[in-house]
């Protein structure tokens, strides 16, 4: 991976997406988003749009765990990494031998009172390989370095309280020697953060809140964001009521990409708390937030708050992925990022610049986005506060939550899994009390316009619109993975495993799972030399919460909303957590 | 399966092995073992050792549960039906639709407390349709009759109590109108006993227990042995010292055949507790017998005790394959039982006359079985008491535990999935404390001659011998099957599910499943044409515990000497839940 990150910063300081499809080690999957881009783009073509239909069950792996499965495998050395749910067990398996038996498995023992703060399911989304250790973190708010060819922990870092309401569940990357990583609780009054560890020693370099003075954002002078909206000084207090930052989320909570040529890491931030938008007048910054800063020191280089004062939940922490693309006969570098607010997001990643920011999902929170001052044009009728607003849409999880897209380079397309639900909001008071619910709503969700709840989307970046859109019945809240094939991958939470035409959408195969399948696909080359695809099965997550906790969904605002939206799925799968690695026969 | 039952009958009443082969309604599987002879052979021949190595995976459902899945499923009616561990759900899945959704899951809550009790994990080993329901044990000793379309329970009726050590894992089955179940608890001092409760309306119709007098053990003017040591009066009260029948096990743990032209069911007794054989002088009748009985009444016809005041935990309740056989010439209607003991008793039904018994494993505590007087001969060195016994083989889980065999009539041959394993027996003071082990031992396993703890043994019946033995690292602690295609499948508890020449036993197919198969694979027509094998992989029951309870294996005597044997199991595989269906493509 050493050698590896090395090529890919050669291939980024020559830059372009036309590299990414010639990067040399596509045979491993060392991160969960596949590289720093966050392309989740495979250059494997042995499984094409031809021969995808007899795709064939190589081999399973029980995790003997019955949560949500949310994370990625990893593949480096022939050795495939899995990180369960809590407890988070970190398996390896030998690729190399028939079956894939597991070498060893890392039990960290997190505390079993973690559980009980993890607002969603007690999911984990994965690993990162690098200079011969796998990092990732636990529940219970810690970051672990294992050996990767000896499953002994190399070191482990204790970075917040679940007392507090702080959990871990990301995967993290590790950029320019610093583990990045991030907490989860914008349900639960944490203040957010982003933290940057030494990879060899796990000491916490830097730390960057999301809320607070300049001081603690890391927030200096060579900050420079793209708006006037998001200059000034200590906003992240200034725009709170009283001391309302300290307990105002904006959790870094999924994802980071990493851009070695301009040396600069981009994530989004979580949500503000509570949900109920008249307890926190002003703008909430930095929660709903993108930031790019420096992965060795986690200095701010520019922020653009997507959401200010956030009225809906619209995390703005789904993936930004890395492209250079021509833009209206310019080449730019951009972050795609589709929101949770439902638009996706294409930004100059070099200076915060919004260049497109069209809708993917149905919109009715948002007329559009000014492209000049980077500010929503918010629709007023659809504001929360203490009061009862219907007809939201998209409903909280927005219009996309933590489920990652992919895109191909062959393409130009990004493929989006997606939600389609709208909410019914009643804000109410909200008693912040350490470790428990911090929420103020009510909310209850449901399908959106055409009664299905999930949409796959193809989405063209550079003209900003849809290609094609296949309707699923439930939220497709897995991750998304495309290859030089052709053929996208993603699974529903209903346990169907599909393969479509990345062309046109068209179903090509699909293989009934045990479970509804909520994992993020991988691809690789196993040592036969042949192309396996692999992915978890095991409902969970925010919204399959009521089977993997066996939730009563007689109060259909259970499980943050989802209970009402949801309340068919336990009809549909069943809880699990089992791998399943594909191949041509 | 009404119809279905009259047409065995008919078969039955023309009797004959030939027959089974054409038995008309081999789509279906009704019963666990299959049908009433428990051949586990199934007439369907489209899978055929020439295209078995092109079997793909079909779908897969997960039960949400990680305990040991020792059950077969059924399918009756393009609806396959799947009892779980406990809490023991009863899933029915529509097999006419793609992927096999489920149609409803029955939830019989189970009193919590029962998974304490059990001696061995949580198993249940499957269930029995009759007549539009679907009838089960739950764990905590009721049987349930449910309605096979709607899933709707029609009653339950509870058979006995936990707070005795009594729970209920076994497989039912319905003859003449009565459901059959036993009791489970022989190393928790229980009393053992069938019973036959009415198909109709869950009453109680009798219980034959097998200690205590002649009234209680249902032996009246008719009874008649073949051998004159199991010829007496009130011998479940004389071959005991005191009142120690009261709690000496005996318990009807697994399998009960048919035979509906002699009108008899035939199944075996557990152990004697406790194990410490000095604790009980005496030849512990009715422990470790096989009995024959009417159905209806639960009379006895004949007993024969295998292994009069066993020493070794020899219970006698492994499976009853009824066959007729040409024997020296003579045709016969033989129940063909692979016992504990680790030799293949070959009976007369009829009588209750042994016609061969010849090990199909090793075993130094017998050196032969007289067939004159039915007795074995004791080799004195192995008997246990207040002593320790070293190399003792096979072990306490016998030569052969539950693991059920499968019979084809096309090759003569008896295929055993079963152990290799000896045991350090050390006999100390049991007392009894109700709901609590009554065992008195402590007890060491390890692998037997060859190092390899499992075997799977193709037993000609009618000559008394191996045809050919495939070796396994683990106890091959799973069902059979066979077809007509001359295909054996079974599956290893480190995950492998085979499938074998039933004439050489060359393996032809394997596939790694997610968890070790302990489960009975079963063979059916799809609404499709197609012929599919389905088995459930999820690690556990005696030999698994370790794993599926996550238990320190330290103490080598843990999991009542298991944890010894199988200490590495837990490298091998993980606890899992998952069933695995799969066709030709």
């Amino acid at each position: 991976m050493c050698r590896l990150l090395t090529i890919l910063s050669v291939l980024f300081s020559t830059a372009g997406v036309c590299q990414i499809q010639n990067q040399p080690d596509d045979n491993q999957w060392p991160m969960a988003a596949k590289n720093y881009a966050s392309t989740r783009f495979s250059t494997l073509d042995q499984i094409n749009t031809g021969n995808v239909n007899s795709l064939k069950l190589a081999f399973t792996f029980s995790t003997g765990l019955t949560r949500g499965h949310e994370a990625a495998p990893l593949v480096v050395n022939n050795t495939m990494y899995i990180v369960t749910p809590f407890p988070n067990l970190l398996y390896a398996l030998d690729l190399t031998k028939p079956g894939a038996p597991s070498k060893w498995v890392y039990q960290p023992n997190p505390v079993p009172a973690s559980q009980g703060v993890a607002c969603c399911d007690v999911v984990n989304r994965g690993a990162a390989y690098y200079n011969g250790r796998i990092y990732y973190n636990t529940l219970d708010v810690q970051t672990v370095a294992v050996d990767a060819a000896t499953g002994k922990e190399v070191w482990r870092t204790k970075l917040g309280d679940i007392n507090l309401g702080e959990t871990m569940t990301m995967a993290p990357i590790v950029a320019k020697g610093k583990v990045i990583v991030g907490n989860s609780g914008g349900e639960l009054g944490v203040r957010g953060w982003v933290a940057g560890l030494d990879a060899d020693s796990g000491k916490i370099a830097w730390r960057a809140y999301a809320t607070g003075p300049d001081k603690d954002v890391l927030i200096g002078p060579n900050f420079k964001s793209f708006y006037p909206s998001d200059r000034g000084t200590d906003l992240g207090v200034k725009t709170w009521p009283g001391d309302a930052w300290k307990i105002g989320g904006g959790s870094g909570w999924t994802w980071i990409s990493y851009d070695p040529q301009l040396d600069l890491i981009y994530y989004g931030t979580g949500n503000p708390g509570p949900w109920n938008a008249d307890m926190r007048p002003g703008d909430n910054k930095w929660t709903c937030t993108i930031f790019a800063r420096h992965p060795d020191t986690g200095e701010a280089v520019w922020a653009y708050q997507i959401s200010p004062h956030d009225d809906q939940d619209y995390d703005a922490v789904n993936e930004n992925v890395l492209l250079d693309l021509n833009i209206k006969g310019q080449n730019r570098k951009v972050l795609v990022h589709p929101d949770r607010a439902g638009r996706v997001y294409v930004i100059d990643r070099q200076t915060g610049e919004v260049l497109s920011a069209e809708p993917f999902a149905y919109v009715n929170t948002t007329e559009y986005v000014d492209l000049k001052t980077g500010l929503p044009k918010i629709v007023a009728a659809k504001s929360t506060g203490f009061k009862t607003v219907r007809d939201i849409c998209p409903a909280a999880p927005g219009g996309k939550d933590w489920q990652p897209s992919a895109y191909s380079p062959k393409t130009g397309l990004l493929y989006i899994p997606h939600n389609n639900l709208c909410m019914e909001f009643q804000g109410v008071q909200a008693n912040f009390i350490a470790g428990t619910p911090y929420v103020g709503a009510n909310v209850k969700m449901y399908p959106g316009p055409g009664g299905n709840r999930g949409l796959f989307t193809a989405w063209d970046p550079v003209n900003a619109k849809p290609v094609w859109q296949v309707k699923e019945e439930f939220p497709a809240w897995s991750g998304a993975v495309v290859t030089a094939g052709d053929v996208v991958f993603y699974g529903t939470m209903d346990g169907w495993f599909k393969a479509l035409d990345a062309h046109d959408g068209k179903t090509l195969w699909q293989f009934k799972t045990g479970s509804g399948v909520i994992g993020q696909p991988v691809v690789y080359k196993g040592p036969d030399g042949k192309e396996y695809v692999a992915v978890l099965a095991g409902v969970g997550g925010w919204a399959g919460a009521v089977v993997a906790g066996g939730l009563n969904t007689v109060d259909g605002t259970g499980a943050l909303g989802f209970s009402n939206a949801m309340s068919d799925l336990g009809r549909h799968t069943t809880k699990g957590g089992m791998l399943y690695v594909f191949s041509l026969p």
